[in-house]
């Protein structure tokens, strides 16, 4: 459904004025540690330094940065979380460090630029719902010319996939089609309204939401079935917000997996924590969001399957290219036309 | 949580653009029965009439006030569903006397005034996410002062009950605070943050979200344990807006039941098609979403728990005004401070 964009952002603030949703982001160690690794390790880009925390939640990144050597955090969060990191901050005797600031991003007025700035700011898929546009706002503004981004740089993947899910939405959409046919019949013998013209557009609605509506979906490794592709790359000195407003790429994979279906896509991201070209890491830290045996994330991957799937395990590289080039990538909308 | 009005208004549409969601409604036997022999069983209400039904969605309401003999029917409805109801009652060969208007019933101009009102406009609990406001101002603006409101009267009723929700809900809130710990243990020795602090918020938001918000549930009468009470009436003719902005009532009622828990409340509503006093129905019928054994609606009831459940057989009448007293019937709200 294309829902209003007022909605998506009411909703999203919503949530994260939960402690319970912060709790479950402070729950997945492969970010936790990914983030701590990258501060703990590089504190030379700390210590003594500016940080801008953008979206700070719970408080932790900022914190953090505090611990690592910072002279001062600016923990920006628009929702009332702010009060509890403010708390947070106190209880972990910081508050002379890390001043948490209880405003929207866009609307802020720091009394200085800053040296770094560190953001929690992927979304499903990476820009799912993602605050990436708060976060070049903010460097745009606040970022001195020299300064440092964390995480430095994101990418996107694209796999080939099997997925017994396929199999699964497929008979939950026949059974939504088998209730329809005796509702029909009901309304006709009970109620004298003849509903069969609605039968198509029920279908298709249904196919929409059973088939071609992508979902999260936390894969196992030998579920791709083939060579992962980089369909962006996302430099976060540098990007603009048009780089981001939609992704369509021209990628080609080959399948590696024999005697298998092809399924589908999965989508998921990488993000990494290099400093910058004139300020290296000392210790460069990866965040990958791909499919895991034992390191699975919040963020798991994006599924979008195929109907029907693909009975071959050597799939001619054009159709395999017209595939993906059918994917609307556009973040908003993440469905398989 | 208190969400952005804009959120819930362009929700609410969403849901309803969904012929799954239509489906539903009209798989509801007690709610298609009570509006078909209202409609059928009163015939004389409708031969020969103008009409407007507020929210047409499928357009049922309105193909059977067409089918029961109307001149002209206006069918209102905002979202997209407007162009399944026209190819609905095209199918059923009624689209000389059926005119689908895809419009929010606040912008419409109609060229006549109506003689009935139809509408289908009940919420959990009557009025929750209602949409009771633009049948209000359907009437104010197009019904004739002779004109009769389908239905004409609703009701909303409150008792006291008996249910494992309680117990349920209270483990769920435990196990909810015995996770807390274990994470802030974790927070404290891996990174080295001590989370304590957020503990006391953690149960608060906890203890809101399992015990104090409201939930639908689809009762036994034998939960029921007291005598309900009717806390709203309301004349579908002559109610105002300021009428339902908020419920309050002070009501008693008397346990009946021995050897049991008062462990909450349940709120239902029922409506009934009587007709005008100038123009009284033949068969007046009633539709009613109180508990049932057989005939529960897709509304269930609103279940309001009380923690801890009072342990007593005969609660003293003073305690349970005071109870019902506490109770914030506000519909948008629906938590017990
Ligand atoms: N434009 C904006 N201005 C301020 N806060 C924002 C924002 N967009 C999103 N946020 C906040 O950013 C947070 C992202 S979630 C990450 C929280 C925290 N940094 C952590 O890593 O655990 C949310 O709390 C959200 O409310
Ligand atoms: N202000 C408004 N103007 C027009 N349509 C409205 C409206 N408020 C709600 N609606 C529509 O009213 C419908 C209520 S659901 C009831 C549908 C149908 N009358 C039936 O009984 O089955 C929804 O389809 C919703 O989109």
């Amino acid at each position: 459904v294309a829902v209003d964009k007022g909605v998506d952002f009411a909703n999203y603030f919503c949530t994260y004025g939960f402690l319970y949703h912060q709790k479950e982001m402070l729950s997945d160690r492969v970010r936790m540690d990914a983030y701590y690794n990258a501060v703990f390790e590089n504190k030379h880009h700390f210590e003594g330094k500016a940080v801008l925390d953008v979206g700070t939640g719970s408080g932790i990144l900022a914190i953090w940065s505090a611990q690592a050597g910072a002279r001062k955090v600016y923990a920006v969060e628009a929702t009332k979380m702010a009060e509890h990191a403010r708390e947070l901050v106190k209880a972990n005797n910081l508050q002379d460090i890390v001043e948490v600031i209880e405003e929207s991003m866009e609307d802020v007025i720091l009394p200085e630029k800053v040296d770094v700035i560190i953001s929690e700011w992927m979304g499903y898929f990476l820009l799912r719902e993602s605050m990436f546009d708060s976060v070049i706002c903010a460097r745009e503004r606040w970022l001195k010319p020299s300064g440092i981004m964390y995480p430095s740089h994101a990418r996107m993947w694209l796999a080939p996939i099997r997925s017994g899910l396929v199999d699964q939405k497929m008979s939950d959409y026949e059974d939504a089609m088998n209730d329809w046919h005796g509702f029909v019949n009901e309304t006709e013998s009970y109620y004298g309204v003849d509903m069969r013209v609605l039968t198509k557009p029920f279908a298709e609605e249904q196919r929409k939401y059973y088939l071609k509506t992508s979902m999260w979906n936390n894969l196992h490794p030998n579920q791709v079935i083939g060579t992962p592709v980089i369909i962006k790359e996302i430099d976060c000195s540098t990007v603009t917000i048009n780089d981001i407003l939609g992704v369509r790429a021209s990628v080609s994979s080959s399948i590696s997996a024999e005697n298998t279906r092809l399924c589908g896509f999965a989508g998921w991201f990488d993000v990494h924590f290099r400093g910058s070209h004139e300020n290296l890491a000392q210790q460069e830290i990866e965040l990958t969001t791909a499919p895991s045996e034992d390191f699975g994330t919040h963020w798991g991957q994006q599924v979008f399957l195929l109907h029907p799937p693909t009975d071959i395990w050597n799939i001619a590289s054009a159709v395999y290219q017209q595939v993906l080039h059918r994917m609307n990538l556009h973040p908003d909308i993440f469905t398989v036309p």
